[in-house]
């Protein structure tokens, strides 16, 4: 008989935000009338910018002649879109990247949970926590997490970051061979400034790990010094996968369409001490297992680059930063205490008196009719914490913001 | 050190269509002056039709404000593409679906090549040969196909299609965890008639085994009595995942787009003997490691099933079938012998005298400039054969025809 996939029964009942919508469903149900707003899980709100819009018009229009259609693309994404990438991405900062290194894919959570194909099921692994769960996620399909045992999986390392320790991770004090890193980070909106971040370069060149970098909110960097790309630190072309995603860009969340970059130095080794570089196997999972994003999206990503995108995407983002700075600024005024939200879109609230997370969470919901996502949904260090989104309209941003000081009267 | 995932390595260096690529364009960079007609890679020539068109540009626009604007979809798809897919590919045949058992997707290569992470990696599977490479290749990725040797993976048990048995697989003398069948087939455009496709339904239930059933070319059959779905045959529905796409349907290989049905009632077994239903082991599959496919592609498909678009599509079915019949004459008149190309896009030619695949496939480039796919790419038994598709231009497919004939005549 056919037999299951074991390691998927291990995996935990319900995944995060569905558990929100199911919590917030009933509410809503309860009552009918209660204006809920959401600062929970991370979509946008703001429309794509116009250069998108028209690019895709035309692309569109390209699929509607025999002259212009496109059908299968290359599986690793149009040259035109991969070189405005490297130009445009990396260049200004420095990083010198090839196009074929380039891998545009249809968002950053596919190439973030198929990645682990790569390496061995047993490799190890560490995560910061808190985390986004599909990190571990999708490695509990693949057999390496091990099992969960009181919150946590037995085989991955994890490295806490909270209020202790100012969110930075401590460097494993025992190799690991595969580490997940994300900054801006999600969900703490915490930055990793270049000295802690070369120290990981330096611990993964010297264990022989392999980092993956989440770059998702890299363009809500406000601050000049931070980096916004692990290749800004000498060495990491070797140790590090990167992650990016035009979803929080350039509000492409309904779009598809993201890149990973897979250096030609990186490498992975064979039992027998062989080094490969792990650029060719990408190319030949992706050949196999994706035929490519969507035309019309690769058209719009491209239209980001334009001068007039550009420039219109960043207006988005700052429309969601002055979200995120007004938020910080009335949470901070009612007493919380509040991280993030100064270089990226979440903000990071510590629930009063260390109230458990899920417990606050229904507080906001029924006290304010808030939506939050509870912290410990992110890792076992999450717990007492919440993490607001500052991806909404700004009105109901301050509609919020007012709604907690009135509860909080209360 | 991190470890290389070691089945990789055991992947042959490269892929088919890759590997055409490379002597097409090495011919052509020989004879610049050459017209190179392909009738090789299965990608489609003609546009998307208006239907379509008018559907996605009316999405783009969605997406251009804010009342409008869709950001993350439903992983699974939207409720109503899934009910339009109910309601018009099934609801007709006799066949009741619910929209819970429809998985939208970014095509179907990726689910194809993902859906094996559902079961163990150790349990056994069958396919027919030839066959499309993604089958066996996502499965050597993990580890199931064992290690290849003399033209054939060690664990994967072949089921021979030549014309000896008139291209009817012979159910195998053992059992099988896993089959795959893709129906009408790639690459030998045979199909499968309805007391055929019975004896498999009947073999799964009876070993217990899971048909993975590739349907991406139904659309092409013309003989009302050949099922479309293997959801037609009593039982399939506790045996068989089936795969669809919008790709040889509707034009969509550039636009991105299909579904998997994984229906409620099949089940496969823990190690213990408990049988748990796979569709929401799918959905968990899916919610973590995918986002959904673009709106504007969601919204293009549903277009599809408009009255006018529905017209449409069989228009442009009916154009490259005419395609399919003027090549299936002219190389018939020629003294081919010809397969498929009747209720299939694809013709399957056997080379004459015997002439191996990838030789005949040389001889027709250099000698008629006209390119073809080497059967033995897709198997073993695809040797002596050669793969003709019916996705060109309608002059081309005239013209290639003429080609070969002057060829022939030297």
């Amino acid at each position: 008989m056919a037999l299951i996939n074991e390691h998927f029964l291990k995996l935990q009942k319900n995944y995060l935000f569905a558990d929100i919508a199911k919590k917030v469903n009933a509410y809503k149900a309860m009552h009918p009338k209660a204006n809920v707003i959401s600062l929970g899980i991370g979509d946008v709100t703001q429309p794509l910018c116009p250069a998108v819009i028209d690019a895709m018009h035309k692309a569109v229009d390209d699929m509607a002649h025999k002259e212009t259609f496109h059908g299968y693309g290359p599986e690793q994404g149009y040259i035109w879109l991969r070189e405005a990438i490297v130009k445009n991405d990396f260049l200004p900062r420095g990083v010198h990247l090839d196009p074929d290194e380039i891998f545009v894919n249809d968002g950053a959570k596919s190439d973030t949970g198929n990645i682990g194909e790569l390496v061995r099921w047993d490799n190890s692994m560490a995560v910061t926590d808190p985390i986004y769960p599909v990190y571990i996620d999708s490695n509990v399909m693949i057999g390496r997490a091990g099992v969960f045992a009181d919150g946590k999986w037995s085989n991955v390392t994890y490295m806490p970051c909270t209020d202790k320790n100012k969110f930075v991770p401590q460097i494993p004090d025992h190799r690991v061979d595969m580490i997940y890193l994300c900054y801006p980070n999600n969900p703490t909106g915490m930055v990793l400034p270049k000295e802690e971040l070369r120290k990981w370069v330096n611990y993964a060149i010297h264990n022989d790990s392999i980092i993956f970098y989440d770059a998702a909110y890299e363009a809500y960097i406000q601050d000049p010094d931070i980096p916004h790309s692990i290749y800004e630190i000498r060495g990491a072309r070797k140790v590090a996968i990167e992650f990016h995603s035009y979803s929080k860009t350039a509000g492409f969340t309904g779009v598809r369409c993201g890149y990973t970059v897979v250096p030609k130095e990186l490498t992975a080794t064979t039992v027998d001490g062989q080094r490969l570089p792990l650029n060719q196997y990408w190319l030949r999972r992706q050949s196999t297992k994706f035929n490519g994003t969507s035309y019309i999206s690769q058209r719009g990503a491209e239209a980001i680059y334009t001068p007039e995108g550009k420039k219109q995407v960043a207006e988005t983002i700052q429309y969601y930063m002055k979200n995120a700075s007004i938020m910080r600024e009335a949470l901070t005024d009612l007493g919380f205490e509040v991280y993030g939200g100064t270089d990226a879109p979440y903000l990071w609230v510590k629930t009063p008196g260390d109230t458990p997370s899920w417990q606050f969470f229904e507080q906001l919901l029924y006290g304010a009719q808030v939506v939050c996502t509870p912290g410990v949904g992110f890792g076992p260090s999450g717990e007492g914490f919440v993490r607001l989104t500052s991806f909404g309209d700004r009105d109901d941003c301050i509609e919020a913001m007012a709604r907690i000081k009135e509860w909080l009267k209360k």
